[in-house]
């Protein structure tokens, strides 16, 4: 698939596969809030894997540093719907960049090719919320052309 | 399909159908958000609906009165995915209530049905986001028993 060349280093950008799912869950923990939310139980995050997988409207993306190994990820959804003129969204989850990878820039990279993803499949709008603590992430996003227009509410069911 | 039974009324829960589409435009463009985002080329609209019918993890609803007028909507999607222990998703979006049946508690039995559904279905969170300006659909997230625990993103692409 594409590359990604940032900081002077090369990263490449691939559908991820079973047998990544231990890394991504490493990285999806590896957080502050993430911590306290992923647990050892492989079973349920590789029943998971397949239902993404199998779906022709999801992309789980891994991206691979110059060692192969798993340096960031993002899950793509592109969702048709009847509002603004009957616009598909390009619905953006789960955004993580590895510590090894911080700072270098991959996570613009990363997002903007996101971007190219959906438009390339009539996407004309991205969407995604933050935890309203993650004020770093929030800079992130405003720097990307992001609007903070919306308030994002989760109830559990 | 099943029935909403408030205010002494009794409304009908179906999957919508492209005969719908039409009735489910007014809907949304009779919103003082919608109103500048919705216009008459009905093609793109029929497009939109077919991606949608076509996808099983999508159900377009429309909520019928007892004079068979669309009185209410709301599109929802099951969301695969890694972070929260595999948790699927569901995630609502394009809620309206007709102006004829608001006030009803329509809107509150609408929800809490496609809960349900979402429930049947393995999810076991709900997520959906609101314009920062609607300031009456915050509270009535809230009763509902949502969290506005994140801030919503959207980015023209």
């Amino acid at each position: 698939m594409d590359t990604l060349e940032v900081a002077g280093r090369t990263f490449r950008v691939a559908r991820a596969r079973a047998v990544d799912v231990p890394a991504l869950i490493a990285l999806l923990a590896d957080d502050v809030l993430g911590r306290g939310r992923e647990n050892g139980a492989m079973e349920p995050y590789l029943r998971a894997f397949e239902q993404i997988d199998a779906d022709p409207h999801q992309l789980l993306v891994a991206v691979r540093d110059e060692d192969e190994q798993i340096a960031a990820t993002v899950q793509l959804t592109l969702l048709a719907g009847l509002s603004r003129g009957g616009a598909t969204r390009l619905q953006i989850e789960a955004v993580r960049v590895d510590a090894s990878a911080r700072g270098t820039g991959l996570g613009s990279a990363l997002l903007t090719w996101a971007h190219g993803w959906g438009r390339e499949r009539g996407a004309v709008l991205a969407q995604l919320t933050t935890d309203r603590s993650r004020a770093d992430a929030h800079r992130f996003y405003e720097r990307l052309g992001y609007e903070p227009s919306h308030v994002g509410f989760k109830r559990p069911l």
